[in-house]
């Protein structure tokens, strides 16, 4: 069928297109006709922010009774030609020639009228939202952070790896899983029954809450690998910083130490954020405006100053001697809480701050044992506006200092004889990351909350579609 | 930590290497010593398939004793000069210097010793096996047709949108779908009470086995969307072509009618051949020499010539005038077999075949009805030694016609009123495709059993790490 120009290429080329025929097929946003005789319409097709103005004649011979039927959300194919628009808010205009109306939207029906609606009414409307400014920016910085990423890794000789989804070891036993079953709940099970008898994998499987492990083994063949995709938590959380279901981002490399591990993390985050900066230029402008004014200045420090480092030690230093009142006490041992990391992030160093070498108590068994013994070289990255974003360690290579954190942490290595093989064939020292898509791109669009993010968030009670 | 070059990258700019200090990091996979006083050691890192040849001396003051421990499997840093080698098989070597020993391997308990193991016996080490050729060569071009994927639609202006994963609804009631609960099968519900009272969703929730119907809302706002993620079958197959966990590529455009959809589908298949027949050729001529002879051929005619396009209708001809004897009978309005298909693409057309234009009722709901009312715009492409590797269909965007064919198909227009909005606000033609990427792999590699193109294959039964 015709095929149209898309109006981010449009825009982008203008020289190329002003004077000439050219053919566009979009939405209309807004409709307003002029005493002159002249409409206006508004026409955006998702490729950019920005709408393309279209100059119709309301008593054209052709598509003059058209015109009138044309409603906010309509969708249309418009052929004219590019002008210079002498109006202000626009470079260029088309001055329509042929109009055709693919479908209609009712407005005493359609809900997205010309104004400004909340977010939680956007929610209501999910298949819509993406046809809104905010949802729609949001989609495209998605996109191209998304793409940046395999760009990234696949420049540095990295290995794209899909780990599974479907898991029968719950990790780290990482809080609040997913089933994964064919049998039906309505359906009781016999007392006594071994419930897992019939169901698909005859054991109980889950859901992953992190492809860690198993990118571990491909990185111990591979060399430097990553995976990107969708990762799950049964946790019951409603806040603007929780999702059941959120893309993550794994990067797992053999003969890498914790230095190596947040170095490449830091070039990681700038890379992103210089991407999002030069590439999605229009979309950060409109989230500066209308979202959050920092914005801009925050992305410019992330990308070009250097991340301070300390180690957790240092960190609780400089909490105990700040004056600020924190509501959670701060003591060597216990976990930073958000307000101590984002008082360090923000109101301490004022740029990304890496937190390095963890109290061994608060981490998980696979983190390398320190030469101390009382810490693990782990490593946080804390941003300004969201908090922690990569969270890392260096992994314990050593056979029997394995085994020790499995016994310390109550870790079978009954289930884990298959991860300890990989300490006895070939063991070298490895580290790796993880980096939540959607805790980066509340950092790059600064949206408060992560369920306009991601295109259909899952919380507890809610599964749209 | 010390960090050397990429076994690959030193391969691709050996003239930048020779005569110099080089620096590698990699596995053991054998050693032998000569009894001229030399050790030779293939040295894999995983970035490439082909070992690095390494030259040590036995008695090497430095490493001489190290060298004895090293075997098979072991991880193991060299650094030394990196020389033309005299000796058949090989371009360059390394003539060791210096030798750091990572990680043992004990030779009496390591399963990977140099001799073919069959491919059942590697999915017993599954966390192993990519250390061997065929499952690392597998590995990396599935990598490369990954990013090519997103290549491929980035450079068009298609925008990659997360579908979700857990779904409320179970799309076009497709086969056998899994559950995704926090409830525990061990503890029984009460006769008469709801299941789901207490479930994290509070209703049913399930695996998606299509983010089609998702990303037609993304196509609706954005213009063209893919998606690329995991997708579910809980079908009770134990063949070499199904899995219950599998990747799949679904590009939804808006303004695409079927012969849009078709040229797309086609310009992609050759795209990602022609990739992986520049950028994986020494995998693929491995895969060429011990796996599938034909491979070679059958990818240079998929990359090079025009696929052949006919009708469902057409292809009943073709099937029922041969002289072939089908096991299932050929008859107008019944499914084509996969030995009907492998009869058209590989004994009639030697070469990638599209059918369209299939009978309504053996075609889900959403599929646009053409103006015979007998048949839909659908189309399936094929290609030899594999068969079906593409479907997709414009989509219905009229909605008289999708309630009349929901109707027909028994599905509940409440639970799509949303999906009929979508119709009645702004409705336009558009069309998509789905691709599996173990299919893709099984065409691109020629590896028979699907299990083995996948890093963590999911089947009934099995569900390993």
């Amino acid at each position: 069928m015709e095929k149209g120009v898309l109006i981010a290429d449009l825009f982008r080329n203008e020289h190329e297109y002003i004077g000439k025929k050219t053919l566009v097929q979009g939405w209309v946003r807004t409709k307003r006709d002029s005493k002159a005789g002249i409409g206006f319409i508004e026409l955006n097709d998702g490729s950019c922010l920005k709408n393309l103005q279209v100059i119709a004649e309301l008593e054209h011979p052709d598509y003059g009774e058209l015109l009138k039927r044309i409603t906010t959300g309509s969708a249309i194919l418009v052929e004219g030609t590019l002008s210079l628009s002498p109006g202000k808010g626009q470079s260029v205009e088309l001055r329509a020639e042929r109009i055709h109306l693919y479908g209609w939207a009712d407005p005493a029906l359609y809900p997205l009228q010309k104004k400004r609606h909340s977010f939680e009414y956007l929610r209501q409307i999910a298949h819509l939202r993406p046809r809104t400014n905010t949802i729609g920016a949001a989609a495209r910085v998605r996109n191209r952070l998304s793409y940046a990423i395999h760009q990234f890794f696949q420049d540095l000789g990295f290995h794209y790896i899909h780990t599974p989804i479907i898991t029968a070891s719950d990790c780290e036993g990482a809080g609040e899983i997913f089933r994964v079953t064919t049998l039906d709940p309505a359906h009781p099970v016999f007392e006594g029954e071994d419930p897992y008898r019939n169901d698909f994998f005859a054991k109980p499987a889950f859901l992953t809450v992190s492809g860690q492990l198993q990118a571990e083994i491909y990185a111990l063949a591979l060399g430097r690998v990553y995976s990107f995709g969708p990762t799950f938590r049964a946790e019951n959380s409603n806040t603007s910083r929780h999702l059941a279901e959120f893309w993550m981002v794994e990067p797992e490399m053999a003969f890498f130490d914790l230095k190596d591990d947040l170095d490449l993390a830091q070039a990681f985050i700038k890379k992103l954020v210089t991407v999002a900066l030069n590439d999605c230029r229009e979309d950060l402008e409109f989230f500066a405006r209308f979202i959050e004014p920092e914005l801009t200045g925050r992305l410019q420090t992330a990308a070009e100053s250097a991340f301070e480092v300390i180690s957790y030690t240092e960190a609780v230093d400089i909490l105990l001697k700040s004056a600020e009142q924190f509501s959670f006490p701060v003591e060597w041992g216990h976990d930073l809480q958000a307000e101590h990391e984002r008082y360090l992030t923000e109101r301490v160093f004022r740029k990304p701050v890496g937190i390095v070498n963890f109290p061994r108590s608060l981490k998980p068994f696979y983190m390398r044992v320190n030469d101390d013994e009382k810490t693990v070289a782990a490593m946080d990255i804390l941003v300004p506006g969201t908090g922690e974003i990569i969270g890392g360690s260096q992994r314990e290579e050593r056979p029997e200092m394995l085994l020790e954190q499995m016994r310390l942490k109550g870790i079978s290595a009954d289930d884990y004889k298959w991860y300890l093989e990989l300490r006895q064939f070939g063991s070298v020292p490895h580290s790796g990351f993880g980096l939540g898509l959607e805790r980066l791109m509340q950092f790059v669009t600064g949206i408060p909350n992560i369920r306009e993010v991601i295109p259909f968030p899952r919380t507890p009670g809610h599964a749209e579609f």
